[in-house]
């Protein structure tokens, strides 16, 4: 018996008329023979409608509230697929966090998963009920709500699927899989058939919003191969799986770039030891993840630092920094936020000399400015102009030959 | 220390302005010294919508998954009002059924509590932190979400009262209290200071849709005081409380009108005994209440059962009465939903001969005929023709002098 988990993304449960085609969806892969768990996120608007009610009450909602608030969203398209499915003549049990025992640390708005109960999904399948899973969020061990992060429905999916050894975990979209870099900005966009998890792995950190980071990291360290594909078509996807021999010449596979990261500078850092550790500390107690990191050289026993936060972690941020630089004696600290982070990934890179250096070369010949860089085995990230990112995106998928 | 609950109504949580306003209530009260308890029903509508979206799926929607849906409204509120208050400085804490650890029965939609968890309430409001209570629901012995039928956050509300044993339950709305009748039918109705709770419960079972019924035979049993008020103004609403001797004069204290109910008759039922038993039982084993019950008179060993549920139950009751005629070889099923139920209600009735003829003298001199009648000690009901039911609760107002 094949055991597939299916995990359907917002538009794909936008609407009632959708959330029926859905139940179709599983109600057909059932009547294949197939076991089936269905995993939701919220109705396409929902979490943003949420988000903002909180966000209107107050500056900084207390952040176990938002969790709280946010969780009805997935909750509610459970709901409603459990009755959609009942109506096909198909069991079904929406279940939500405390119901599927998906226990989670207590990190609020980003918490991650610690135990799922297998046995409760095992009991129900074997009455031939489908499980319904409500994405997206989990129980800490006193029974508070806690959310993982945004896209966190497709992490549900994923460790749902390694802890219960499904053969597949299918990630339903509104788009046809993974693509060569964003057809909304360079058109000649092509799909990508196959992909291995490393590069799927930097594509879902770059702000390709396909699929969340840290379900990938599970799908890799669990070996559960990942079927990107359309709910509004039958076409196969894209399939991330592992490290394939005939994916080797292949040197760029496809070119990200993320609009969503935000540059703080914290100016006349005192050059002396602890002080960017401090910074940092105190930002990783708060749970805001640090992108890129650049320190200027030290003019007259001062430095400015800079790095990049993502949209969500501004605030805090902002927050955190004012308060250690007045207690180091530092100065002000500055946001910027037209910038755009721009990459290319691939694994042929390990294998391959002179990648960066070409994209270098590529950015010139625009003349872009290049403001940080990163890398990684497989990808190479530069921090430009916001302003410049869409004909930068172009020129690199030209630049490489994946149009 | 003086500890109270206080349950706000769908339209006192309606937008975000009310919400602030009551967090600044809850704030006024913790600020004189006071331990509260909020109850929150969900945002006005917002109930409506959910079922609205459940049944646009399926004809008769699986229960225990419009349970799950409809319980994510209180749920909304309960966050919000936590963040709302937390931004004014005092600590809050939303806790939803399995959090609050309210136990009821399996009944989906009309659950029943069974028990409250204490603990969890004390050691919150010890640490004082304000619990913020989503109403409505709670969960079953298996962890299913139950919700408790509508108008069931008053239940949620005077239960925890009752199990704190609090000073006072609180039920804030958008009336200024309990009135002599519907003041959107006749103006000249007049607000009630004090009513007993017996006369709220037979208020609470015909329409008069300020406290949910079980609410306040909660409240009789555990002898908790309700203040009935509203949320819009400062104003002193009802007390609902133990008898009074000062109360004894008032013959009839008000009159209610309930529009809710639908006429059931069942048609050429066989004369023989258990076949009146059998429908009522199969109704009951689907949790279908029955309100008034008529027989006709036997004539040629067939005779017509005619009885009435609240338009919620419709539905089942049509399928159930269809399916029992059948099987007993009755005849048709026949609907009416034109009618409507009047009442007149008091604890002086008690004391009082003759108040059953002036109501029915009243009805016929208004040329309104009676389909059916039920009495208690302290009330009189009458199932008229919904076209009239308006003037017959002026007339009864007046001819009562509660004007």
């Amino acid at each position: 018996m094949t055991l597939i988990v299916q995990k359907y993304g917002g538009t794909s449960v936008g609407t009632l008329e959708r959330i029926r085609a859905v139940a179709e969806r599983v109600a057909a892969a059932r009547a294949k023979g197939n076991d089936v768990v269905a995993v939701v996120s919220a109705m396409s608007g929902e979490t943003n409608r949420l988000l903002g009610l909180g966000k209107e009450l107050a500056k900084l909602p207390a952040e176990r509230e938002m969790d709280s608030l946010v969780a009805t969203g997935e909750q509610v398209s459970a709901a409603l697929l459990a009755i959609a499915l009942t109506e096909l003549g198909v069991k079904a049990r929406s279940l939500v966090g405390h119901q599927t025992r998906i226990f989670t640390d207590g990190v609020y708005t980003k918490a991650r998963i610690r135990s799922i109960d297998v046995e409760t999904f095992r009991a129900t399948i074997a009455d031939g009920i489908v499980p319904v899973v409500a994405g997206f969020q989990g129980v800490d061990q006193h029974g508070n709500i806690t959310t993982l992060g945004r896209g966190g429905s497709d992490t549900t999916g994923v460790a749902i699927a390694a802890a219960l050894k499904a053969d597949v975990c299918e990630i339903y979209t509104d788009v046809e899989g993974m693509f060569t870099t964003d057809p909304n900005i360079c058109k000649e966009a092509k799909k990508l058939d196959r992909i291995t998890f490393e590069e799927m792995l930097e594509l879902a950190s770059l702000g390709a919003k396909v699929l969340q980071l840290r379900s990938v990291e599970i799908a890799m360290k669990y070996g559960i191969p990942i079927h990107v594909r359309s709910s509004f078509s039958d076409a196969t996807g894209t399939l991330v799986g592992a490290d394939d021999d005939s994916l080797e010449s292949v040197v760029v596979t496809g070119v990200a770039c993320d609009k969503n990261e935000v540059k703080v500078t914290v100016r006349d850092l005192p050059d002396k030891p602890g002080v960017v550790a401090r910074v940092f500390g105190v930002l990783a107690e708060e749970n805001v993840s640090v992108d890129m990191i650049i320190q200027s050289e030290s003019r007259g026993g001062k430095a400015d630092l800079t790095f990049t936060v993502t949209h969500t972690d501004l605030m805090k941020t902002k927050d955190v920094a004012e308060r250690v630089s007045k207690e180091i004696g530092a100065g002000a600290v500055q946001i910027e936020d037209n910038v755009a982070k721009v990459s290319i990934v691939g694994a042929g890179m390990r294998s391959h000399a002179g990648v960066a250096a070409k994209m270098f070369r590529l950015l010139a010949e625009q003349k872009v400015n290049i403001q940080a860089i990163t890398t990684s085995e497989i990808r190479v990230s530069c921090l430009i102009d916001k302003a410049h990112a869409d004909q930068v995106v172009r020129s690199l998928h030209k630049g490489f030959g994946l149009g």
